[in-house]
C-alpha cells in the first residue's frame, strides 16, 4: 500500500498573504485560472492578486472557468497563459477552476501539444516529449471537492458511443461518427497534484444554503466511496476515518443550516480529508452514476452523488465494513442515514429512460466499476435509485 | 496550520525490489548508509542492492554508522561519498543509519562546508551558498523512530556548557573551552524529508523482545508527545489520532511479547502515523528528558523515553486532553497506564546527581520547553521521574 501526499496545506486566516513569498516561489509569472463571479465576491480573487503584487510577481486572469469546465475553455486559458509567458497556475474557486487549473498547467507546460494530450497516457508522443505540469497552487472557497489536495482534474468533453469506440478502432475513421458524440464528464490521463493548498475558511462565508449542502455532500461521498473500495487501506483510511468522524460533527447542524465559524472549520477539514482519501483510492458508483444526472438533468455535482449514497450502503458487499461507516459518521442505522439524505437533499425524479441509460453506461464500463470489490449486475444496480 | 508530508511510503512486503525504478530515478549513484549487522541478517541490504543492480544503478556502501551516530561518523560518510561521486543516498536500518543518511546528504550536496552546517540555519555562508541534500530514500528495519517520515536527524556531538555558550559569544573564543565539552544528541538544524520510504515488515522479524519493545515505544512516545504539544493542530491530530488507536490494538500483545505478522503491521503502521505526527509538531518533555539518561547510562533511547511518560500524562496542564489520549489508547485511566509502562520495560535507577542535572539542563534550555504548552517549574518536573 502506499501513501502519497505531497501537496503542503496551509489552513489559517489569511493563508494566502500570510504565505505569499509561498506561493511566488513557484514560479515567474501567474496564470490566476477563476470563473466569473464568486471568487470576486467572496475576497479570494482580491487576496491573490494582493500577494502576488506584494511579491512582484507578474499576473494575468482568466475568469472563464464554467461550472463543469470544458476541454475547450482549458484550450483557450493554455492560449493566454502561453502567449503571457506564464509559468505557473493559480486556481481560485471551487472545484471547477481548481480542477481546470490542473489541466491547463499542463497544456502550458506541453504548448506544441493539442488537447488529446489530456485524454492520452504517455510520456512522449508524436508530437513530441510531454513534459510536466507547471507548478500550481489552489485557493479553494468551497468545502467540497478536495480538488485542492487531489491530482485529478474532471472535465467535460465530447465522447464517441462506447460501441463505435470499440469497433473504429482508428481516430482518423471515427471523425465520420462525429455527430453521434454525447457530453460527458471525464478525468483526465494524468495525475497533478498541487504544490500548495491555501485554505481560508473565510471564503466560505458567502456560500448559499444550498450551495454548502451540495458541497459538504460531495464531501461525505468522497468519504464513503474512498472507504468502502477496491483501493481502500490502512493509509488511505487515516483519511477517511479521521473525515467521517469529522462528518459526523456537523451533520445535524448542516440539517438545520446552523453553520458557524466551528462548523465551517470542520466541513473545510473534512473536504480535506475526502481529497486525501480519494488521493489514494479514486472514488466509487456513486460518483460514476452522477455524471449523466449532472450533464443531462442539470443537478449540481454533491447533490446528483448524494442521491446514490443510500443504495451504495444499502447493497455493498460487505455490510460489515458499509454499518462501520455508518458508525464513524454516527447513523443509528441505514434507514437513519436514507432519512437524512432524504431530509438533506430532497428527492430528485430520474426518468425511467434516463437510468435505464445511466446503469448501461456504468455496467458497460470497467473503468467504472474497478473501484467496488464486488460483482455488480443490473439487479443489485436497480437499487440504488 | 499546516499538513506537509511530501515523501512517498510504499508499505508492502517486498516494496524494495517492486519500487527499485523509484528508487534508481533518485540519482545516478547511490550512497548506502547502515549499520554494521542488522541490515545484513534481516535481508534488507542485499535487497537493496539487488533492486539497484536490476537497475544498473552504481552504489557504493558506509556501513560504519553506531547506535545514536556522530557528527564525526557523518563527516566520514560524507567523505566516501563526496569520493565516489554519489548523488543520492538510502539509509537502511534503524533510526540511527536513517538520521545519519540525511545528515550525510546534505553534506554531500556541500562539500565545501565543514560539520559546523548541520547545526547553522543559514541559506548562504561564509563558505558559500547552501544547496539542499541530495534526494534520500529510507529503508527501515524497526518499527519505533519513524525516521523514514520525518525530516529530522538527531545526531551526538560534543556541546560546550550553556554557561560557556551564553558568556562567550565568539566561536574561536571559545575553544580555550573545548576540554568542558560533554557529547549530547541534538537534532541538526536542517529539515530533510526523505523523497521515498520503503517499508517492508518482513525485516522486523529478527527484532528481539527488547529491541522490539524499546521501539515500540519510542512509537508510542512520538503519538503522544505529538498530541500534547504545542504545535499540536487538528491536522498533526489526524495522525497521532490513528496512531494511537493502532497503538491500542497491540498493545497487550505486546506485553506477552505475542508479535506475529498481524501485530508487526499495526506497529510499523503505528510507527510511520507517529513519524508523520511529530513531522508537524516535534516532540516533547519525555525526549528531551531521555538524551542524558541515553548518552551517560546507555539507557536505549525508547526505554528512556518511555519511563517519562506516565509522569507526563500525570502531571500534563491539560488533563481533559490527557485522558482523551488515554482513550484513544483504551486505557481505564493513568494508574492502569503507568501499571502498564512499569510492567513493560521495568525499572531504571537514574541517580539523584544525574536526575538533577538533567531536570536543571531541561529548565534552562527554552528549546526543549517550547512544545510542552504550559508553564513547567522543578516541581512538577520532579513528578517526571
Amino acid at each position: 500500500m502506499k501513501l502519497y501526499m505531497p501537496t503542503k496545506v496551509y489552513n489559517e486566516k489569511n493563508c494566502v498573504e500570510n504565505h505569499s513569498r509561498e506561493l511566488a516561489a513557484l514560479g515567474t509569472k501567474a496564470l490566476i485560472v477563476t470563473g466569473k463571479h464568486s471568487s470576486r465576491i467572496n475576497g479570494s480573487l482580491e487576496d491573490v492578486k494582493g500577494a502576488l503584487e506584494r511579491e512582484r510577481i507578474p499576473y494575468v486572469i482568466f475568469d472563464e472557468i464554467e461550472e463543469n469546465p470544458s476541454v475547450e475553455t482549458v484550450m483557450k486559458a493554455r492560449a493566454l497563459g502561453v502567449s503571457e509567458g506564464a509559468d505557473f497556475v493559480i486556481g481560485v474557486g471551487g472545484g471547477s477552476p481548481m480542477d481546470a487549473s490542473k489541466a491547463i498547467s499542463l497544456m502550458m507546460a506541453n504548448p506544441e501539444h493539442d488537447e488529446r494530450l489530456l485524454y492520452t497516457k504517455v510520456q512522449t508522443s508524436a508530437d513530441g516529449p510531454v513534459r510536466e505540469a507547471f507548478p500550481v497552487a489552489e485557493v479553494p472557497t468551497t468545502a467540497g471537492t478536495g480538488s485542492e489536495v487531489t491530482p485529478y482534474a474532471i472535465l467535460t468533453k465530447n465522447v464517441l458511443p462506447d460501441i463505435v469506440l470499440t469497433t473504429v478502432p482508428l481516430e482518423k475513421d471515427r471523425e465520420a461518427f462525429a455527430h453521434l458524440e454525447k457530453r460527458t464528464k471525464q478525468s483526465i490521463s494524468h495525475h497533478i497534484f498541487p504544490a500548495l493548498a491555501l485554505v481560508d475558511v473565510t471564503y466560505l462565508q458567502t456560500a448559499s444554503r444550498t450551495g454548502c449542502i451540495n458541497t459538504a455532500v460531495d464531501t461525505l461521498a468522497h468519504l464513503i466511496e474512498s472507504h468502502l473500495n477496491t483501493n481502500s487501506t490502512e493509509y488511505s483510511r487515516i483519511y477517511s476515518e479521521m473525515g467521517l468522524r469529522t462528518w459526523a460533527k456537523i451533520k445535524d447542524k448542516l440539517l438545520r443550516f446552523e453553520i458557524g465559524e466551528e462548523e465551517r472549520q470542520a466541513l473545510m477539514r473534512a473536504c480535506t480529508l475526502g481529497g486525501m482519501a480519494i488521493a489514494h483510492t479514486g472514488t466509487s458508483l456513486p460518483h460514476g452514476l452522477s455524471y449523466p444526472i449532472t450533464t443531462e438533468m442539470g443537478v449540481p455535482h454533491g447533490k446528483a452523488v448524494g442521491i446514490f449514497l443510500p443504495g451504495f450502503i444499502r447493497n455493498y458487499g460487505n455490510q460489515e465494513e458499509a454499518m462501520k461507516v455508518l458508525y464513524l459518521l454516527d447513523f443509528g442505522g441505514e434507514q437513519t442515514f436514507c432519512e437524512y439524505i432524504r431530509q438533506l437533499l430532497g428527492e430528485v425524479a430520474i426518468s425511467e429512460e434516463l437510468w435505464e441509460r445511466t446503469m448501461d453506461e456504468v455496467l458497460a464500463n470497467p473503468a467504472k466499476l474497478k473501484n467496488y470489490p464486488f460483482m455488480l449486475d443490473r439487479e443489485k444496480l436497480q437499487g440504488y435509485r
